[in-house]
């Protein structure tokens, strides 16, 4: 019997170290050609699987491949797509087995986050329920940091690393100008339900309390008083102030606060962030100069400052995805473990697909300080390491050399198209 | 006779390599001892002149003012405050040589953009018309690239970098995304008058025309049409668009985009950014998916990935400045010439302030592609050399190690405090 080949695909939001896993997976592949014969990427995630619209990973170099460590965002294409469960609409589940067996497909790594988890789950229940071999491994990937049972989730120390760096430097710059002009900087940062990526914001300090960082915690109910308040004592006392609003927080109603239906000159709708709603209040209510920022996709594409911990953590969770598919496991995760803090020291783990997929990981009470606008000593524990050492793209002209892949698309072998 | 002190200050927006121009001029003045006693700096800019309030580098260790090349902002503090002319208001001027005097300053180093130099012609005139014997010469500095004469200003490369960096990297992720989600990236820049900042996102791509990339500056008068039909163009294409939009766009009204009057649930004016503003308009005329961003401050504090021609430019006029001194000159500023562009060649130049004080130097047509929404060849043999070369600082826990100085204040010696 010829080996089987695998599919690897990449869902959900990209990362800047979501490449690294897929290196991780094709390169320890391509070391057991024996078992694995050839890796199969989704064109756009599930959706090529789908679609048949499979890519040939075995056309790329070793060299292109190794690259992919060093390149932010799906290399492959991503999307957002969940599969319905087997019992709502077993039409697409009978089309994944079409791909696969005309594709001799015997495992499955999907590298994605909480939704993704669960079409991993999904997947792997094949075997079972309709009687087709196929092994589905999870490999972990969220900025959000909200995947359970692993200690971290790849890439998201990338953005953590991001939103210090950046919250240090933007505060140096207000600092400077405070005197005469802004006194107050708001960065908006990702984290629609788990605060983990604003908590990060808080490490542009080397101990609480030494520089004047207010964070905005989906997980706390925005007070406004409470906020002003805060903002106006760390003028008061710093002469400038910087704010870290996580895209989640939420006001007393339950909305979210970038939700507050903005309306232009002619009466409509404009989608505002929550940086400019919030920096709105500390205009009014304190007549402080302020500026704002929103950073968006640049804070989960930054490879260019990458924590080199978490690229190691990406490529290791793929790594060991394709060796648990080796050793004959099914529904699984490889996590992240932490062994030590200091030094830093981890392993990884394996965890159960059924307790991962679904389940969102927020910020303990225990790492959010008492007055809701800090994070506690032992968050900043759990973060510092997750941000160490850098791990630099190579650059030419000036600029991050990323690779892109040629892509070439495995032949197709059904007649059927099917419509996602 | 004792040697004079000099007299540096910081002025206007602070750059990610002001303080390499601060280490230019200090370590230079500490290497001419005999003629130059000692560098006072202005704390918060001019301001720290007026008010007295002068820092004593002198009690910076040599180890401190080196690490200011890798320090983004303003060490000693800036200042958004320029001086009425002589005729206007003669105190300010009578308060400067007051306070010169008793510090026993006799050489006016002024860091900063085309209104700094302007305070600096005015303190150059002191000599003539006052009869203060000083010697004023001005540090270029800004990140807008609008000071005439030099080739450019210290301080744009590196925001140029990071511009450029970060529309590659989100431009990757938008791809990655695309199919299902997000099919336009709208990532706002500065430049309130020039578009040299948006510019650079041009260089995201290798060649013009090898990313979709639309530019939109403040030299170009928005056109609605003509835009939504290069972004519908460009996703028909691509799959997706990535747009740069200088905060200083202006609607065919004169007005900046960015002053459209939004109102909240309220009727309360907010202020918005530009980039939702155009990301609504695709979302409104193409009904694509959008997500966008605005850099704001994280663009000119971005110390992290500050290029290195920029950090050598910002050193080399700091160092120029003080040389210039030494030989006799006032009212002038050191240039940057350019040699040539393959290989990148520079040397510094001389320039008369009176010709810079005040000029704008816009982008030139020739640098704007036919169609308004790009750069022609020209503009990217100009760019590209700027932003060559990493510098990258030194690291701990994961964090850039930015220096703090003492900023130790010089005793006053004067009686009268003066209130600005």
């Amino acid at each position: 019997m010829s080996a089987n080949n695998a599919f690897y695909a990449q869902s959900g939001g990209v990362t800047a170290v979501i490449n690294a896993s897929a290196a991780g997976v094709i390169e320890t592949a391509r070391k057991n050609k024996s078992k694995i014969a050839n890796v199969y990427a989704g064109r756009n995630g599930i959706i090529g699987a789908l679609t048949e619209d499979l890519i040939n990973t075995g056309k790329e170099s070793a060299s292109a491949i190794a690259a992919l460590k060093h390149t932010p965002a799906g290399a492959f294409g991503s999307c957002r797509y969940k599969l319905k469960s087997l019992e709502k609409d077993r039409t697409q589940y009978q089309r994944l087995i079409e791909v696969f067996r005309a594709h001799n497909i015997g495992y499955f790594f999907y590298n994605g986050g909480g939704d993704s988890a669960d079409t991993c789950l999904k997947v792997s229940q094949i075997s079972e329920s309709l009687g087709f071999p196929i092994q589905a491994i999870h490999v972990p990937k969220t900025v959000d940091n909200d995947l359970p049972i692993t200690d971290c989730s790849p890439g998201f120390g990338s953005v953590a690393k991001y939103v210090a760096v950046s919250t240090r430097e933007a505060s140096l710059d207000v600092a400077s100008m405070a005197k005469t002009s802004t006194k107050v900087f708001v960065l908006e940062v990702m984290g629609r339900h788990a605060g983990w990526i604003a908590a990060a914001g808080a490490l542009a300090a080397e101990q609480e309390g030494t520089l004047p960082i207010v964070i905005l915690f989906p997980e706390v109910v925005f007070d406004r008083k409470k906020f002003v308040d805060r903002v106006a004592a760390m003028v008061k006392k710093f002469g400038y102030c910087s704010v870290v609003v996580s895209e989640g927080v939420k006001a007393p109603d339950g909305k979210f606060l970038s939700d507050q239906g903005l309306r232009d000159a002619f009466g409509h709708a404009q989608l505002g962030g929550v940086a400019p709603f919030v920096a709105n209040i500390v205009k009014q209510e304190l007549n402080l100069k302020y500026h704002w920022s929103v950073a968006d996709y640049l804070q989960r594409a930054a490879r260019h400052i990458a924590s080199r911990t978490d690229v190691e953590h990406a490529y290791a969770v793929g790594k060991a995805a394709v060796e648990m598919a080796l050793k004959g496991h099914n529904a699984v995760m490889p996590s992240i473990e932490r062994k030590s803090n200091k030094p830093y020291r981890w392993s990884i783990g394996m965890a159960d697909l059924r307790k991962v997929a679904n389940v969102e990981k927020k910020m303990p009470a225990s790492y959010i300080s008492r007055d809701g606008f800090g994070i506690t000593a032992r968050c900043r524990q759990y973060l510092t390491p997750l941000i160490k050492g850098e791990s630099y793209p190579p650059y030419r002209n000036g600029l991050p050399q990323y690779v892109a892949l040629k892509n070439v698309a495995v032949p197709k072998k059904l007649r059927d198209s099917f419509t996602i």
